[in-house]
């Protein structure tokens, strides 16, 4: 995949320069000094030698087939450029020119003509607008960066070129060697999913690390990462979180989604680790290439400083991880070896005058206890301390200890500084705090746990697809996006929903039928297309006893209504059989424009709407996921039924979100829904959709 | 104060050694390499002479007055030591040397010792089981850290010892000068609060910066700190912060502050920022040493790089700062001298070739609009960049610039190591991450609101205080903790609750007669010492209208519980008015063992039990402090009036939390108490005292 744009026999560079200072002249410079492998072919029309190559006119000159073209001249000369070089053979072009996209409708234009351009003759591009890439295993570095990294097994692509040049000087700055640096531009069209299914095929890189501003295709980005991150970690940063999600949206559903929360929702489904923040992501990083995964989440902690263990400790139990003690004749046998003041709970205190074979003896038993899954090393610089040896008998004892990840912190300056090189060096990450040493644990053990999941499968429920089409199709020819009780509840029926039986009455002495038919009590409710809200207009009448309490309602409701409401279209009222009270739960689902269907659980009334209780999960979802999306919510423990409360029924309530997710994927013009309140008693005892609305797109 | 122990004229060293490795040889290589510009007098019973200085068998025989004594002899010796030293003049001593109270209850009997003997002769002790201190400003080093740092004006207290010399390892690292650095071990007598006040004093520290796992007084600590805090910021990392809080409490109020929430109410309270881990303490204390407070919470980037730039900006909005855009005309200025493709919205983007000059116009332009209250400086290392110059531009225009903070992160390595270093000395701090940058300016931020607090007057309200005296009294002849509703409903009318009348009936005869003079409808509730939790066994009925009713719940109230209860003891039944309905809320105070009375707030029922929706904070509250009580609580909106209720009058309850703060300030004995529920209703209707609980301390 992509094999031309990374392992080219012979490159091209359009615009390449003889002018120290131009980008051309940088790039040609860059592929010589970093030991490219292939052949260069420098094109500019103006010389016949560059830096020791001939050089050409045009790309066809050479009487070569190109296999990749780097193209910096001028954007309105890059189509040209993109041209000859496909003439010349090439499969793959690099556009490192800006002044596309970015800068308003012409440069997207212009960007737009390249893009048809390559997909029409099956040629990849990468950019425009980007600062290139970089192959550490051919040594091509086709970029106008100058640092070329050691070879390394993290790839790393970013969608802002200028981060590259901060990431390359600090991979240098601390060792660190990476396989690939693609700088992905304005992704015309190559992209971070086709990157990311690339870079899972390449042999070097065991981490793929990634700082992304917009995702371009949002299904097919879950569907590729899914795969991807089952054979490796896949760590992203995703700037750009506070940014409103756009969208106004008129359910509950939608205004409580913003697109950070679809963009969670899509990473947490698909496997990716989600750095917080610029240092996370390459912690992260440094911890997934280098170690071993843990097991489980029981973190030692071994220290020669009380403060920094009590540290650990704290970052370990907020971040959600276990200190358990170690196991009492591992325990027992440390002890034996320290001196008496030594503390062998977790963490294992070495004490100050701790030398290196202290550390040796400490981590050789912590290494061979089945109760430690993970562990890390502190060092504070103290009299006694001789730091590099320490970090020898660390990388040794890993080498042939057992397979579990050991993460070090070494805290200080000068004094510790040669020691994280030779940390490094060996295959220990080394952080400069506690706390960052345990959220790199963290990352890991979150990753496990996602490897480990119970298989995905969705189940299919049978229901009564052509129904639905036929309730559709009508409400599309309604002209109406906004679809009501009767309808909603209509479409619910036919995906086996339980829906209480009613019908719909245009007149008093109808509704009395109604109510005699589906039996006392009953509820009333107003039918408007004009009428969203119907309680704020005194729409809603419930508990109603009586024939005469239903033709009272019924003269009221319509008397009060059209004089409160005199546009609206009144189509009659709803008369419902009353359903058993229960606990009510909101249900719903919002449309992400990136991600798709994003369905929506929390606890009704004041749980939504004040506490913003809510949890979300992307269709389409599994029964264990379902239930997940109720755990998530704080107000989960009143489902299990806290201050005496009866437990209701939770898989109904997780049966219920499967239907839902198989309609809105079956259905892909329900652009939104919502069941509120969406009523569950005890187990075995049916839920009821008490209310229902839908938006339905393809109309306006 | 405290000045023997940190300017002695005269100091000696009790314990000093001949032998490098020992810790007695380390602090008089330390004091003569730091350049201590006092008298070193060694004190050795086995030689005469100590690295070129004059050594004595005994302090007394120097015939100096010696101010301060740094004591390394064994455990066991320390005493005399101190004794010899008291008599040779010392007004301070520091004890180095462990196996104190860490070691057990010897070594805890030995450390009462030792700080008895001082007391008595009011001789301040350091330690003891601690590093040392350090003075840059007299060049002191007495402690066995080797590394003496530059002057500065940073103060450290640790804890830690360990974590000192990390301390030391990476001020030197950095270049970061140091004003104090003390280690405070065991704290058998100067312990936080001392070094707080005496820091607060001393010129050359501008901010001080501590480690500590425990708070020695806490009331002292809080009123010393508020004060100290008002003269210069003061930076905590507080470690242990998941140990439980050690006290199974008996109340909500108990349950649901931890330790961790007492000492995040005392921070709070006094002003002190806060560190959540190691690395943000210096971060901070870098941004506070260096830069100037800001006024606001506006932030201004300026980066040449996008990705950095949206970080920067994703992070402002999560701390809950503000991205504002600049002065149109400020902007226009900017504009016409950057390259068309920059943006001047907030980021400002000065482009990836921005050299110096280009930095230096924006942040000119910047430092000049009101719309900035802080700057963030971003710098990626690219081809047209020149960090150091960039560095350089940057301290010229804070030194000649408006007073505001400017915090810069230049991001990389090797390429940026020498300006980060040029920052730094120029008195800008650098961070490697945007969001670093960024929560270092939120701490500034934190602190400056924190200054600019209204001024703290607490209301006394007139109450009757004999009163509760006398109830008091009563309950401990009683021997029993928990006080019942009854007299709890006692106290609290004493301070001026409304508590709805009603009375104690042993028959139904009497029940029937309080109910008649209390007026219909009444509650009627068990009376027993022995029963805690009233409505879990029946011992509750609402809503009682006639007299035939209270007359059956009477009857069936006393056999049912005599039935479930066999061994409680049944004073009758507390027959009460029923209040009107109204919102429920809960009002508790529990008493931190270190901090004192913390009051509590919450919504009641599941909000408190479910959702843990409560907040705290100590006592003695101001109204404004109250209010912010509620504020605090995410269900706040439903105080307000959200889902179409009427808004609760929110003063009252400020009003009763004053009076519980006032209360439980002058009655130290009242170790918990809760008033559950609160009934609140709407602006002017009294809120009533449904029901009350306390936990009396003195009996068993």
């Amino acid at each position: 995949m992509l094999e031309e744009l990374l392992y080219p026999q012979t490159l091209a560079v359009i615009g390449a320069s003889k002018t120290p200072g131009k980008v051309g002249y940088a790039i040609l410079e860059n592929l010589l000094k970093g030991g490219y492998s292939g052949k260069i072919i420098p094109v500019n029309p103006t010389t016949d030698e560059l830096m020791g190559l001939r050089c050409y006119k045009d790309p066809r000159d050479a009487h070569e087939t190109i296999d990749h073209a780097v193209i910096v001249v001028p954007n309105k000369a890059v189509k040209a450029a993109i041209e000859s070089s496909v003439a010349a053979g090439a499969r793959a072009v690099t556009v490192i020119t800006a002044g596309f996209k970015e800068t308003g409708p012409e440069g997207l234009a212009l960007e737009k003509e390249i893009a048809a351009y390559c997909r029409n003759r099956k040629v990849r591009l990468l950019g425009p607008n980007c600062l290139g890439l970089i192959n550490t295993e051919n040594g091509m570095n086709a970029s106008f960066a100058a640092q070329m990294p050691k070879p390394g097994s993290i790839a790393i692509m970013s969608q802002s070129g200028a981060l590259c040049t901060a990431i390359l000087d600090w991979a240098e700055g601390r060792g660190v060697g990476l396989s690939k640096l693609i700088s992905i531009g304005n992704k015309a069209d190559i992209c971070e999913t086709d990157l990311l299914q690339c870079l899972a095929e390449d042999a070097q890189t065991k981490v793929i690390v990634a700082y992304l501003e917009s995702i371009q295709s949002g299904a097919e980005f879950i569907r590729i990462a899914e795969s991807v991150c089952a054979q490796k970690p896949v760590v992203i940063l995703k700037a750009g979180v506070t940014a409103a999600g756009g969208k106004a949206a008129s359910s509950h559903t939608g205004s409580l989604a913003g697109a950070d929360i679809a963009y969670g929702a899509a990473f947490k489904r698909s496997g990716i680790v989600r750095a917080e923040d610029f240092e996370s992501l390459f912690d992260y990083a440094l911890a997934f290439a280098n170690q071993p995964l843990p097991k489980g989440d029981r973190i030692v902690v071994i220290t020669n400083a009380g403060g920094p263990g009590i540290m650990a400790a704290d970052a370990v139990e907020l971040e959600g991880m276990k200190m358990e003690s170690l196991t009492p004749s591992v325990a027992e046998a440390i002890k034996t070896k320290l001196p008496p003041a030594a503390s062998v709970a977790n963490p294992v205190d070495v004490l100050g005058d701790a030398e290196p074979g202290r550390y040796a003896m400490a981590l050789e038993a912590v290494l061979g206890d089945d109760r430690a899954d993970g562990v890390v090393v502190i060092l504070t610089p103290q009299a006694m301390s001789d730091p590099d040896a320490t970090a020898r008998e660390i990388i040794r004892w890993c080498a042939s200890g057992s397979p579990k990840p050991v993460l070090a912190c070494f805290m200080g300056g000068s004094q510790v500084s040669s020691a994280r090189a030779i940390l490094l060096e060996g295959g220990i990450p080394d952080y400069p705090s506690p706390e960052r040493a345990v959220r790199a644990l963290k990352a890991m053990v979150e990753y496990v746990r996602w490897k480990n999941r119970p298989s995905r499968v969705v189940t299919r429920f049978p229901v009564n697809r052509h129904r639905v089409e036929r309730i559709l199709a009508r409400q599309v020819r309604s002209g109406r996006k906004e679809m009501g009780e009767v309808e909603a509840k209509e479409i619910l029926k036919a995906y086996d929903f339980y829906v209480p039986p009613g019908g719909l009455a245009r007149t008093a002495e109808e509704a009395i039928m109604i109510a005699e038919r589906v039996g006392y009590p009953v509820v009333m409710k107003i039918v408007s297309p004009d009428i969203l809200h119907k309680s704020d207009v005194g729409g809603v009448k419930l508990n109603l006893g009586k024939p005469q309490e239903v033709q009272d309602a019924f003269d009221l409701m319509m008397l009060r209504i059209s004089r409160a409401c005199p546009d609206a279209y009144l189509r009659g009222v709803f008369i419902e059989k009353m359903c058993k009270p229960g606990r009510e739960v909101i249900l719903g689902m919002h449309r992400d424009p990136q991600f798709g269907p994003m369905l929506m659980f929390g606890l009704g009334g004041i749980f939504v709407e004040v506490m913003k209780d809510v949890s979300f999960y992307l269709a389409p979802i599994t029964k264990n996921e379902a239930l997940q999306m109720l755990q998530n919510t704080r107000s989960y423990a009143l489902l299990r039924g806290a201050r005496g409360q009866a437990a209701v029924d939770m898989d109904a309530i997780a049966g219920a979100l499967q239907r839902i997710s198989q309609l809105v994927t079956d259905f892909p013009q329900i652009e939104e829904m919502d069941i509120n309140p969406f009523i569950v008693g005890e187990v075995g005892t049916p839920p009821v959709v008490a209310d229902a609305r839908m938006i339905i797109s393809g109309v306006e």
